[in-house]
């Protein structure tokens, strides 16, 4: 349970009430209290309130807005404030401003950026943050920590690039490993002193090409980025260890952002008592895309229950359409958070600001002011219902036999390539597998390379493109004790430092895989090729499209399952099978259309049961968490019409309506069940 | 009448005889002569000439210039020549030099933009300005000044973020009252120290997103235009008044560009003794987009006789496919100006250039010299006919009965604003109801919010998303007097400093509009709604398009002219009339087809009677100007091919033919007439 | 003959062993042998190995590999190795890092580019090159010095600026012809001092409009361009010199890039020994084009046997898809580059690189290492075949009865104009006609336009914009001696300054073409004007399109062959004939379809019999190459399946198979055959 003072899923999201008058707060808590909201996250952006200048900090205010949220038992996220310096520190200390990509100095502004590596922010953000741990340790209310605020600042100033080489000096200790891991003889690069390392930005080693930033070294800029991700978390850390000194009890936190690329959240989430994050789907957003990356959200620490941050009450102001949500949207993603294994639904944010960028931003509390809006009405029934459903949910966990590979450093490596097609990108790949279960309700875990997979019947791995120490063996550990592993073109190519893994691809995986891929070519999306299936395989039609890469295949004792049907490798081998100890290894060596993705899952489910005992219905979302020997199912009408659901023999109590349901359901569209399943005694 | 040295129609342009050696110059004022030229401009970029260096100016040569226009009869424009800076200045004072939007400090070079802010400059210009003044202000020919040229220059240099900052203390006074302003708690940005404002820019708080500049700190933005606008323009008066105080009878101008979103025009009319602008049309332009241009920078003085400065008489070099204009349409676009109220016919320029980057930019007299040219001849033509003119409508009027109010802090606001669509722009909405009227010949004046509006039957004012001091009241007593009022979505938002009034949109126009905008939908353009009409509102069709933002309406009052067809607010009122005193106000919460636009003002003209006494037809542009009880009909005919038009039971004298036209008449394609109106005894 | 060491066609390339230990090195030696390489190019990229600091030179590990190919009979293309500064360099001298078009000085990385006006630049490698040239002038295998690599780095920082003024100082000796010859009077760019004068860059002059790039001053800029590619030339001469000087007997060359805009490669050509240049074409490239850049790399030494530098074995790594080459593509390429003039063969590169961003460009020895792949078969048995062919075609040369006038500087002009259209690019102009002449196998010199034409009976100038010194005179001159002239709309227009040549277009081909060019119209692409062909040309359409630019001409001496057929201009000539002295000038005014060209040049060939005695055949291409009396010809079918080819009554033996063939010929698919024509008495 996040905090065991609010058994209870948390509801409530981001209140700046620093924004406004005495008055309009108090009526906020009037609406908030209507609304039934037990919980709000402050003070995010505060910073220069609480400290109008270097020497004098300012808390009276804030002391007033948590006592009174205190008085009326709403709850409290703590935030740190530490998410955007206040502009006399930048003004005194120029170094906080970061530099970009381009090498412009940056001007205090905006969303106010700092440089992760600045003395003076790092010293000034603790110092912040130990004065108001030290203030509230005791403050009743408080539930949990949340340090900075979406973070996503890289920088490129000259302090940031002789933090990079501190960083080198510790990983490679030489120059001439350095050297030989960036291949730095290449192009005359080698380096004969550390001051010769320069950040790679655009001002020297990074392009844009069409649809892609590629680079020079990728060794380099993959260092880059971990330096970078590593530098940014050293700010959370440094408030990390401030808060626990002092509250060790409480959680903490801070907000991702799904499938973001610049940091490695794998890495962060090692360091965060809770994950959490923020939903902000587009207009006709696909629910399974949402539902990805819930799951890779979950899966950043390994399976435990997540926090939904933040997500819109109604339209956002970024978009390039900020469509308000139709009734009933607000309710299902709220559910469908839940469904993949959240135990909250909070909301950016309380009251619409008065002025600056975010003012069209949707909140509870519109500009209206209103209680009689739409919006606020079904936030209302919202809160009744959670309200309503206890701690029936809270701490329960979500199975599954599948799980895909996903690695950040991959990501990085595959699109800082320069080649092999500027259309190769490593979010769309593992979309297309993921929407293949996806499809059939059948869950989905997402692990990173080295994960124990012991717990799995399947492994997918798009694009498994760097192969990091030990995860070829990892793999094939995991075959030979009869795992199913598959994976795709592009696979087995480099080590961490993105060297080639020399003597043909794909390398340490080409024993696994029984393959040994010549070449790759790739042409524009236009041209297609086709993959004739061997007829024998039952579930998949005879032929499918593919196009992008194709692999140029010589079998090493891999079975053929698809042969490619044009061009100059017609009849070459693009689909295969090779028996690895007891288990398989599937390898696709082109870009299928979805509909093969399918049915390959479709056939692997018939040989493995992953499904749910549910017939698959379109639109309809199922999921199954666990809580010891209760199972909950979430049944999800992602329909504008109402659905029929057959529900087998088995029967259940709907913990929304708390009624008995047996044999079917019907669900009216966008409505939703969530049905804990009876044992034949209830 | 600019000048009463000169009664007629000015005829002339540019003229740039310091390019030039003498014999070339002679040839010149033969050519002018034969093209019966009456005045020319110059010298608009002779700074380097006229001042050498820091210390010596050096005028013999235009003396002599000026001395053989004289002797030829030709009058002159008389430039102050301070729109280029000198090399040398640039050289030796850097800060003349400009920083640009992305902090890039400019080089010398280009068209030489200078910082407005720069002491330097306006030292300069102001000595140089007050020399030609004192030199020329007895020479006869002098008929009027022109001060710089196309003022258009942005700065982001330190200099102008230091006179930022003097400028807000002047209208803040506090920083208490511009944090409040610009809602700077938001994000944590709360100020307490005026050193620690920056320039908004691509630097900090300026973000180019998908078809848009947005920015964090709307306020902010909008005030960093304004000083913008008004730092330009003190650049502008610092040269008015030294020419004021030493010639105070001559008028005073500077060329402006129609739609020019950086500077607020209306602020610029009041100290210019005569709006003059610059029309560059494109290749296949909308004659009404022209006219729309004519009226608002009629508008910009009260309906004043404005001048058109500059024309091309063929073909552009800037635009990208520079096409030659076609037989004929040289001259109806110049008769156009005359009918939206021009009293002048003005052309840059009168010989081409021979290199640099206007070379292929058409004049008068082109590369070949020659006067055979097609483009000569038309010319020469159009001279004899502008003489024979005479003084007959010069300083003559235009009366209108509409209005579009036009406000160029609601356009920039507007713009500023992140969300609620990318698509959302100023231009096409004012250019959408513009062009209703004008394709039934009903004049429009263009007025700024507080204009007093006493004077028209309908005032429109579409996205009329600023309401600044006491424009509500404005509108309100108009329509309360009887008057007719329509405005749009997104209206009614916020004050003068994007700050949201509070209670529910449109706020103060609420009880005026008797409605209750709850949200608005945006909604990608592909995606259309329906307005279906009520079938008792003649001249309308039962249905109409409408796509990009959706008001969700609550009716207050108002009576639902229309209703949504689809999505999930079907059948909630889309447009809408409300009485209030004895006027109406209709609101239109959609953005419709024009088509629904065009049938609006064919229902309002068949109630008011707007129209000119002409059967429209499809092409054929008719405006009045009138003098005393003088009125003079312009006929233009933007078609290829000819038309008859039925002149009903009026006679009129043609001016151009000196001939009476009495029941009809028949004008050529791309030929128009003047008609005076005869009186029955004429 | 390059070099009589080596009386074979080249065969091999890039070679970087300083990226490889020993044991690999060993392994490269083997492969290269079995796949009959005879030649390497080595060190390109090796400063920093071979100059690891500013004192200390290492030379020992070079020797070692030149040991190795001499010992294994591999003769080397010796590189300067000047092509990427060290980083202790860029570190040390900051000023050899250059400055981008946008004012950003580059950090060291990426490609390392220089400031090609760096003294220090300068110094360091011209120091190393002489001291590579001393260690081994006396290296038995050295056939060829291969300076720096791919020079293209323009630069515009202070001190290239500085050195800008010192070149113009030579060039216009007084500020007072620099004035002129820029016309910097316009917009009051007058200039008193040379320190006036600024580079021309994106700060200053230069402007990015929609598909081009435009600038104010022409004259500037395209002195810019000149003194870029001059101060690029004299890095090169630098070390020219230094090589010269010791080894004057061993031919010098760099790389050039084709169609390549930054630099004058005719003027460039004049200080090579032999010119070599790389080529890349993309996925689906017309062999046409491909066989332009081989015909104008011919011309840039008045057909003199070229060098293929660098051609990709396999797929590249930098184009957007990077294709692998299909079966049969490699070797039909490099023929193709034979058929156009060259004596060599060479690729980049042998090995491919372990890291960095050209890890996936193919190459001989893949990173599997396997002689067994495709492509290593491939190159093997290429090498047996070019072998084979001994001294056969050396030094052969390539007759032309038709030459087309290229010239940097019109290029850089026509793309500087500002006007008349943003679609008119230099490039596909050429392209245009050159592909009428290949498509019927009719052989094209590229000359600059200032060569002796006498040898030719045909000379086409598309736009021939620009009229340097005695260009005019010397086409009229062929033309007066009985030689076809064929030149299009905007041509004749300026002088060397971009100053347009006054009195009426094309000035001084006036006469020659008998027109006056009075109006210049330019149209969006999708409207098309229609040429009506005079019906009683042979082998013409009635009716062609032509669409971007209308001329509107006048007759003075002309006889029209086609009139426009609509627009205002409809019924005036497009297409002429002027007879002058014994030959004639054709002159097309508008830019017609492809069909049009191809039937002139049908048309044209039906008269002058210009095409080689075989009947033509879609996608086949055949030139002649003729050393004395013997003549071979080149057969190559680009089709993908089998062509027969009638041979007529002559008499051929195949050079790759030996066999006699007669009458007939039948090539596969991607096959081709070189016919050495024999005697009758053969």
């Amino acid at each position: 349970m996040i905090n065991s003072k609010l058994p209870f899923i948390l509801y409530g999201g981001d209140y700046n009430p620093d924004q406004w008058p005495k008055d309009v707060i108090k009526e906020d808590i009037r609406l908030l209290k209507l609304a039934n909201i037990n919980v709000v996250t402050l003070p995010v952006f505060s910073w220069a309130l609480l400290q109008p200048d270097e020497e004098t900090y300012n808390f009276e205010w804030l002391d007033n807005i948590l006592n009174l949220l205190k008085d009326n038992d709403i709850y409290v996220c703590l935030a740190t404030s530490t998410a955007a310096q206040p502009a006399w520190m930048s003004r005194r200390y120029p170094e906080v401003l970061p530099v970009d990509f381009d090498g412009h100095k940056r001007k205090h502004g905006g969303r106010v950026k700092f440089c992760p590596n600045s003395k003076v922010y790092r010293k000034f953000s603790v110092t912040l943050t130990r004065k108001l741990v030290e203030r509230y340790k005791n403050y009743d209310n408080l539930i949990l920590w949340h340090i900075g605020n979406e973070y996503d600042n890289y920088c490129y100033c000259d302090n940031c690039e002789k933090e990079f080489r501190e960083w080198l000096k510790k990983k490679y200790k030489t120059l001439d490993k350095l050297n030989k891991a960036w291949n730095m003889n290449f192009w005359g690069h080698t380096l004969y002193n550390w001051d010769e390392i320069f950040s790679p930005s655009g001002l020297n080693e990074m392009w844009h090409g069409e649809d892609k930033t590629s680079t020079t070294f990728q060794g380099m800029a993959l260092d880059y980025n971990r330096f970078m991700s590593d530098s940014i978390l050293d700010c959370y850390l440094g408030e990390y260890r401030a808060i626990k000194e002092i509250t060790p009890n409480i959680k903490i936190t801070t907000n991702l952002m799904g499938t973001f690329k610049p940091l490695d959240y794998f890495k962060w989430a090692e360091h965060m008592d809770i994950v959490s994050w923020d939903n902000y789907p587009s207009y006709g957003a696909d629910p399974a895309t949402i539902a990805m990356s819930h799951d890779l959200m979950r899966g950043l620490k390994n399976g435990e229950p997540f926090m939904l941050m933040e997500q819109t009450p109604n339209q956002a102001n970024w978009q390039p359409y900020n469509s308000v949500k139709r009734p009933g949207e607000l309710r299902l993603q709220s559910y469908q958070t839940l469904a993949h294994g959240a135990d909250s639904i909070m909301f950016f944010q309380m009251r619409q600001s008065i002025g600056a960028c975010e003012k069209y931003h949707g909140a509870v509390i519109s500009h209206s002011g209103s209680e009689n809006t739409r919006v606020f009405k079904e936030w209302k029934r919202l809160g009744e219902e959670l309200h309503s459903l206890g701690d029936e949910i809270l701490d329960s966990k979500i199975d599954s036999k599948v799980a895909i590979i996903f690695d950040w450093d991959n990501w990085w490596a595959i699109e800082f390539s320069s080649g092999p097609s500027v259309k190769l990108k490593y979010i769309p790949q593992i979309e297309k597998y993921y929407k293949a279960f996806y499809k059939k309700n059948i869950s989905v875990d997402f692990v990173k390379p080295t994960a124990d997979l012991s717990k799995y019947s399947i492994v997918v791995a798009p694009i498994l493109y760097m192969l990091k120490n030990n995860v070829s063996n990892n793999i094939k550990n995991f075959v030979s004790k009869g795992g199913t592993f598959i994976t795709t073109f592009f696979s087995g190519y480099v080590d961490e430092n993105d060297r080639v893994k020399l003597g043909g691809y794909p390398s340490e995986l080409r024993d696994l895989l029984g393959i040994w891929v010549e070449e790759l070519d790739a042409l524009p999306l236009e041209i297609n090729n086709i993959l004739q299936m061997n007829s024998t395989l039952n579930g998949f039609d005879l032929e499918y499209k593919c196009n992008m890469l194709f692999d140029i295949i010589n079998l090493e004792g891999a079975i053929p399952l698809a042969l490619y049907g044009s061009d100059f490798y017609k009849g070459r081998p693009v689909f295969t099978i090779n028996s690895y100890g007891e288990g398989d290894a599937y390898y696709i060596g082109s870009d299928p259309d979805s509909k093969f993705v399918d049915d390959l899952v479709g056939f692997l489910d018939s040989n493995y049961s992953l499904s749910l005992d549910f017939e698959p219905n379109e639109g309809v979302e199922i999921t199954k968490r666990r809580k010891n020997d209760k199972e909950i199912f979430f049944i999800l009408n992602h329909n504008k019409d109402s659905v029929n659901l057959n529900l087998k023999d088995y029967s259940y109590v709907n913990l929304l309506t708390k009624e008995k349901v047996f044999s079917k359901i019907t669900l009216k569209g966008m409505d939703l069940a969530i049905l804990r399943k009876l044992a034949n005694n209830d």
